[in-house]
């Protein structure tokens, strides 16, 4: 069981996330590309960050929407789309390889995911995007009930499919995480946040916001790096992973 | 004698130039990389386009300054430079693979390109630039009288330079561009504009504002695609070359 | 009837409109305010036009996205939408001040408006910036078979409300315009956009693209200044309102 | 003597300043005014914890440039800037009159803050912009030596000045504000802070970086919210300026 975490995600003079204190405690950083948030500087910065630390680096596309962080839906056509996510990919690829190393999967952000997840054209976008730019790297998607049809989807593009569970986030009867905007939707416990990782590693289950339990295969554990609190639960997390 | 002209600076819904019209008649195309100018869709649009002329693609970022066109001198910090260019050089050239093709060049933007004209600091990081991403790229930079200097740089940084003259635009003593807000900045006459040419390539040579003969090694002449007239002088231009 | 246009829809280097060749055939000037198009020197530009053709100017905010022109709808929180709008309507009224005139009246741009159209609390919203910031300023909306209850929540707001139609769009039977990606949703035949602005006027209805006659009550009628062939438009509209 | 503050200058979800912390502390909030930072929702809430804790508002307008924090030397045409000018004070008191209150004082940033002091038709369209937009407002600049010719300036544009002091900025000998960049520009030991502002209020002057003692006549010392730090220095400086 891998951890990843969304990173660089500061932009110009505004700091997001405590990346330092979080690169040492994760396999995997999923990158911002500079669309929904980074810049050019940001992203050299974790790169080295990243390489520093050993951990793999994936491109972390978005929307174009800085003012909304990327977490606002935005209807783009497909083709502007699929243009929009090869210019993220390769732009933090190139960074990558001034640097001595290279993108190894992708994960798409915030609304750009979420769309992804329920809107089968946005999947199918995003997975010709990676499978014409970079065919190698897996996409990282929501592990839900439904994952066997998003594998055979992958296998259909020639891409192979990972999928990360969350630590944090409620998940609803169907699979899904649960709106930010409902109440319950995060777990501010420590232990709570455990209990999700332990069930979802040993259970390959978690158990949803109505107490349903579900079933989810997951490769790889979404921690976040945004607070003290994130950076407690990583650490948790961590421990948890290393002694499994 | 190869042309070049600056291609692909539309931006979401506003166009700019004739780009459909001008790509029959050159042999370069510089396409923009989303920074003064352009977006991933105009940028693929773009590339497409001269593939369907067999026109060789070349990157031209510029400084992140959508409102300014990439015309205002703006102080990056030399790392926050490089990483924007190995960014904007990278995401192009992701755009091109996608659709079978490579950057073949690279040839910088307005007031960078300005700035790298009369800052050796600047041109620098525009080589290790280009040297680190995409070292089998030529840069293409103003032919002055001082070219072997530059050229020297270059085998510094082992990358190849290409040195371009203009067709339009007036020069001063020393071999710089006439800034445009001068009187007599850019030559409006087709007659004119062809004879600069002509003697560019008859003389290694152009004649000064004031009257001057000042020497002028080119390997490519810079045309402009933005008006109707552009496309005329592009046109007389291509005669020109074709039968010398 | 009064004739309005979108104008000051250009960006930086990027043109957008003939607003030269349109300002002396209208009544009203609904002016981009920064948001979706232009930028403070635009605007002021714009601002001076109207000045110099005795042309109303009415402020045309829109969703902050200069990438998709505000035609993308952009779901934003009410008080993030409501601020953005004070904020674009003082921000041209700034501008008018300094230059001895004053905005007076609102029409929404692109998604916003018709976002507007089909969902009442956008509608409120709207009309709370209005009624707070500019409480003098009508609203202009679209002419729809449903305009009395628009105007009856316009009492509500303390707003007068005007309606607008359009010359050159096609109306579906329910009286909201066709989308621009349907064929037939835009008029290309002077003659046929002619015969909508006679209907409109002469019979308060117009003619849907089934073919059905619906009643409309306008106002005003929206021309566009994007090409030569909507400048001809408008000439051909002016002269049959001047003459009717 | 008056403590002011930069305030509003968080961007989107990215949060700069504690500014509920230090907004008690203070007389005069500066508001960023969406250029340089900030946007409609964040300028809205500063106004509204402004306006709870008695505080006078003032516009802070910027550079536009959001990647830079303002902070870039950007070469505008002095049309533009005056234009840009005016739409971010009239943006910001837009939002203020919904509210019930009104931008009572101007601040420019950053870069434009001192292009000002060195450059005279900088100031020269500033002051241009307050009279013709918000005559009634002060506009602050630097307390330097050569305050009496600000004033005499201020007075020919109808205008009332204001002279800043800086609390945890070292001063070279012409007055100005060391460079960032610059060891020792940035004091920060609370005490050395405390300092230099009741030199400041008891002696009218400043010692420079070099130790020299320059005159220095202020009206209001600009403290920071960006760092707890920060906000301990402000609660000192509350204390010796309440207690003086």
């Amino acid at each position: 069981m891998k951890i990843n975490c969304d990173m660089g995600e500061s932009f110009g003079s505004w700091t997001m996330g405590m990346d330092e204190e979080v690169m040492p405690l994760i396999d995997m950083a999923s990158i911002a590309c500079g669309f929904h948030a980074s810049d050019p500087l940001i992203m050299e910065h974790t790169v080295q960050m990243a390489l520093a630390e050993d951990v793999v680096i994936g491109a972390h596309p978005g929307y174009p929407d800085l003012a909304g962080f990327g977490r606002r839906d935005l209807s783009l056509h497909p083709q502007e789309l699929k243009a929009g996510l090869v210019y993220q990919l390769a732009a933090l690829d190139g960074i990558c390889r001034v640097n001595g190393t290279r993108v190894e999967y992708v994960k798409p952000h915030g609304a750009l995911y979420n769309k992804m997840m329920r809107d089968e054209a946005t999947m199918t976008i995003i997975m010709e995007a990676v499978r014409d730019f970079a065919p190698d790297c897996p996409l990282v998607v929501l592990a839900t009930p439904g994952s066997e049809e998003i594998s055979a989807k992958g296998r259909e593009y020639d891409i192979e499919v990972w999928f990360e569970a969350f630590s944090d986030r409620a998940y609803d009867d169907e699979g899904r995480l649960v709106n930010r905007s409902q109440p319950g939707a995060v777990h501010q416990d420590i232990e709570t946040i455990g209990q999700q990782v332990q069930q979802i590693i040993n259970e390959q289950s978690v158990t949803t916001l109505s107490g349903k339990r579900i079933p989810i295969q997951a490769d790889t554990i979404c921690v976040h790096g945004d607070s003290q609190h994130a950076l407690d639960s990583a650490r948790h997390i961590r421990d948890i992973i290393s002694s499994s």
